[in-house]
């Protein structure tokens, strides 16, 4: 299986041609369009819809405006484009390779360690911003723009935004502080392609009249067609005359442009509203071969009408991978469905979603409970605040979206409705650090600590299908307090096997395994598969670790606890979360207060010392992006690192034998 | 002194007049004015300006639109109004007086222990919602009028907003959302008094044409005279029509309305810009009976105009008490002049504010470099990322404004900010839980836990004026990484006396007092000043105390950490902050790796146990809302309740007279 890209060398050709400016342009991007394919395809997962519907912008953008191959990339006088929206970010590094500024193993390295990642980062060269959360990237630009004015750099600051990211207040503070502030040197341009996720934006929470709202904020405000180069190349133009105030392009695409069934919405469609399938994850092998067919045969026919020459487009053939995420389990399957069989026994259980249901697993509900779903769209603290307003009239709102957009950006809200003493079940799901692939900006690896220091909040996270079910029936029909329910998003490695006479109780975990050279408390169906892997890896070389499932993250049962370490001397805590302020802080004020203590005071060299060591594993960098297996192990948080970690032991016989049945267990 | 207000006997005199309608509603918001003011004064802070603005706007609204009278305050049916400002709340806790909802004895007590808070508190009879940080209301009031739609409950839900307010991105988050949602129940009210803190709205940042941009929002939007009872009457009663969509009225009125002095703007100005003083604190002796008898002036000729007889309006005397804030250190003014200073000689320094200059003392900086401080409006979630913009192309941005806004308010952007490995200074004050008068929406005691998992940030708080200088120099011209400067905002209760030989240098703190019976970790003036009241007290009983001042949050010297700690049997940390992801998080963290623990295992009884205590002396509960004396006494972390805690010792011979010593350096 290889995956091939068209070369640099191709692209040069075409940039070198002096023929019909348009057509050229059109050309360049749909073999960025084709590379585009490949390399989602190559990487498993990436937003294709809007990396398709943004290339003719930035195409355009590069080739035209851009004075950064004049000046280079680290001229401050340069002109700074990035996008806001971030996950379109595969389309423009194929731009970056078509151009020089990445090389081709880059490229075929996208959400790989030490690879490109899934959502911009300025790591990257050529990318000017790290983006992936909405709404950010109008505000920053307005930042990089004044800096220019001060400092009396040339160049522009562009600004590509999404349409459903008008749903976010930060774009409305933005515009209307970038206007009072008669910031000159900015362009946005929204790639308006009418989708965000997989519902119409004119469904989910509409922003149009988006002209006549933002000309409403003082900018100057254009409408075109943003796959048309003559319309682009006009209006970047004359734009140039407006010098004193900042400027907006709303650009109509087409989500998915150039490859025909990924340009029409599906005929499924939910609830009256049409369903848009290619905003994420790697195509299927048939549309994959059917899409860059299309776009080949688009590619020649260009060349020819243009008279280039024969571009070449390498080969790529189906992966033949048969997916197997259909047999694994996932959490928020059961979450979505222990919701709907709530439902029908509680009548004031409501649901609130930040436009991201599918992958929440809520359309189930969405469908059973229309009238108690509440689509926010992407405004989390909106949504954070009307769902206190719900409680505050005696309903039971359950919020749901991403952890990272929920924890970080609504985290005043939630202050503030746990202040009304109310109760909010705040349901924080791709919790941790996997996936990895789409990046910082997606992996919620500080929620906990950002949970933590509101006096009436209970936090879980549960460890399989079983356990979901358990906790959200907690949440929702005993919890006398806020619930921050921690979910992870993608399949559980494996199913974590509770014992059968576990039960589901506040402050009580329990033990997988049983060992006493050393106690690991975890949580989560990530890292408790790697704790299990590393027991076992252990196990081998006699020492034997007992692996404890804490599904209460800030709620710890003292006598459960005592009971527990009992003559353990090796305490461990295997986070899925910062090193700071998660289930460890917790544990080792809990362990203080029931008197014990890592070790005796080594200060006083007479006392005899019974020695406990506690380690916290958790992070204390950002978290990588890659798949499961780099990062983790990159990390050192994998089953066979854990295992060197805690016995401190590396030259074991067993090594290989265990390290080949790990490779085989690893998350794909 | 006494402070006497216009009694309810006479408020129902007026209500039950049958006269001129209009002149009537007038006669009884003045006389709630008059209340406001009494109350104020007493409180010694609060918000008069737009109290006074909006108290026509609520008369109206709770005389003769809200049904709560009829249905009760409790029932589902009822209709519901708030303030999404909350701070003109001294205003409607007058007119609740008015109404019978509060006894006088309560609104006496305004910002007082089990008194009334300085915002709005649910638990208070007849508050709706929470509020005191900006741009929740909107969605809250969305959350409740759905909820009334879902339950078929009758009643409508009136928001009021204030103009500032409208810079706030989660605003326009909420009338999209709303618009979108058909919420027909709800009507926003704008007290549009053209002043936000102390200087124009339009100087600031500009919300107009807000009329269009609403409008603009698919709100069905109408402006008018805010103090005109008959255009209030005409209006509320035209909008019941309007069914299908939300509703917002721009109330034009006036900051101070009702006072002639507090009506008209300062002569003096800033920058060319108009200064208001009258948005927050309580007035002097001279302004409060010069208020105070304008208001009896018109109080009595209206009652006259309209034979209503007389009303009977108390004496009140100046309280002739002498400020002696003018002599007290504040550290905000230290990190002032740190900047104006440091400003001299590093031309990259940019200083970015969230509408609270003067409170953040940076006017003198705002002065001096007016091309370097950029004045953004209450929009933090902008703010931030701007920073972070200024920040990528190489300058060194202070993002300052109140700590419960910024690291809540702006947490992801925090968090983008930073991945992108920039360096920006977040300036966060009034940090901690006093002053206690504003309540829990300004009481900052969660911001070190939401900065805490960053793994780029060094988080530290001052003690006093010379330190905060060179904490201030330490972030803009040393740090490596971005900077949480915590500050208190007032006046720092006594000046902390470091040793003369203290060099500030990161992760090392140093002792203020000597003691080999315990070890106190403390930060900050308000904490380290009842530390030290504590060591006072507990040396008395020959406990020897040892206080170290340890300004460095999350970064902890181990070499010096091993030292300090020798021969200590017992430690404690004291947070001004929750006890939950403070500095005693990472201090337990940092004694296990230098091998210290708590206690030996407690675990094997035959190992002889060589005991350490540790305790963490944060707050487990909201912070409260009083006096500063009165809170901490409350949450025990008063000077003699931490040396209660710390000895465990109540009865001793000392007591009183430490005691009596103690009341007279308590904070004011």
């Amino acid at each position: 299986m290889s995956y091939n890209i068209i070369k640099k060398s191709e692209f040069d050709k075409v940039k070198s041609f002096n023929g019909n400016w348009a057509a050229k342009m059109q050309l360049f991007a749909d073999m960025c369009r084709y590379n585009t394919l490949v390399a989602v395809k190559k990487a498993g997962s990436g937003h294709l819809g809007s990396s398709l519907s943004a290339l003719d912008i930035t195409t355009y953008l590069y080739l035209n405006e851009l004075n950064i191959f004049e000046v280079g990339l680290d001229s401050p006088d340069r002109d700074i484009y990035f996008s806001s929206k971030g996950h379109d970010v595969p389309g423009l590094y194929s731009l970056f390779y078509a151009l020089g500024i990445l090389p081709e193993q880059k490229l075929l390295m996208l959400r790989r360690l030490h690879g490109l990642d899934g959502h911009p980062e300025t790591r990257i060269p050529g990318i000017e911003a790290s983006t992936g959360s909405l709404g950010m990237g109008i505000s920053k630009g307005k930042g990089m723009a004044w800096a220019k004015s001060y400092r009396k750099n040339k160049g522009h600051v562009y600004v590509l935004t999404g349409d459903g990211e008008f749903q976010e207040g930060q774009i409305w503070e933005s515009l209307q502080a970038a206007a009072h502030q008669k910031i000159g040197n900015l362009t946005a341009i929204m790639d308006h392609n009418k989708y965000q996720t997989d519902m119409l934006v004119a469904d989910v929470n509409n922003i149009e009249d988006v002209v006549n709202k933002v000309s409403s904020f003082h900018w100057h405000v254009v409408r075109i067609n943003g796959h048309d180069y003559n319309e682009l190349k006009k209006t970047f133009t004359e734009l140039k005359n407006v010098k004193d105030k900042p400027k907006m392009i709303v650009a109509d695409t087409v989500k998915g442009k150039g490859v025909s069934f990924m340009e029409r919405p599906e005929t499924e469609t939910f609830e009256g509203k049409t369903l848009y399938k290619w905003h994420s994850g790697a195509p299927d092998d048939e549309s994959y071969v059917k899409g860059l067919n299309e776009l080949t045969g688009k590619i020649n026919s260009l060349a020819e009408e243009l008279k280039i020459g024969k571009i070449e487009i390498p080969v790529n053939e189906p992966e033949g991978k048969v997916s197997s995420k259909g047999e694994k389990e996932f959490v928020t399957e059961a979450y979505g469905d222990a919701l709907c069989e709530i439902a029908k026994t509680n009548d004031k259980l409501v649901v609130l979603d930040g436009d991201l249901s599918a992958d929440c697993k809520l359309r189930k509900f969405e469908k059973m409970y229309p009238d108690r779903f509440i689509e926010n769209g992407i405004a989390e603290q909106d949504m954070v605040s009307m769902a206190g307003g719900l409680a505050k009239m005696g309903l039971i709102p359950v919020v749901s979206t991403f952890s990272s957009f929920l924890a970080a950006r609504a985290n005043e809200q939630i202050y503030n409705n746990a202040g009304e003493q109310t109760k909010v079940i705040y349901t924080c799901q791709f919790a941790g650090m996997i996936p990895a692939g789409p990046g910082k900006s997606h992996q919620s690896v500080r929620d906990i600590s950002l949970f933590g220091a509101l006096p009436n909040v209970t936090i879980i996270q549960p460890c399989n299908a079983e356990e979901t079910k358990w906790a959200t029936e907690y949440c929702v029909n005993e919890a006398e307090e806020n619930c921050m329910l921690r979910l992870i998003i993608g399949p559980s490695p494996e199913k974590i096997v509770l014992p059968k006479d576990y039960k589901f109780k506040v402050g009580v975990g329990v033990a997988l395994t049983e060992g006493s050279d050393g106690i690991l408390f975890g949580y989560g169906p990530v890292m408790l598969h790697e704790a299990l892997l590393a027991a076992d890896y252990l196990k081998k070389i006699n020492f034997g670790l007992k692996v404890v499932n804490m599904p209460w993250l800030n709620k710890i049962n003292k006598d459960w606890l005592k009971e527990i370490v009992k003559d353990q001397k090796k305490i461990f805590v295997l986070e899925d979360h910062s090193a700071v302020g998660g289930l460890g802080d917790r544990l080792l004020n809990a362990l203080v207060e029931i008197g014990i203590g890592p070790s005796s005071s080594g200060l006083s060299r007479t006392t005899p010392r019974h020695e406990i060591e506690f380690t916290n594993f958790g992070l204390r960098e950002y978290p990588e992006c890659g798949t499961p297996w780099e990062v983790l192990a990159y990390h050192k948080l994998d089953g066979k690192s854990l295992a060197q970690r805690i016995s401190g032991f590396e030259d074991i016989e067993e090594k290989e034998k265990i390290a080949q049945k790990y490779t085989e267990d690893a998350p794909q």
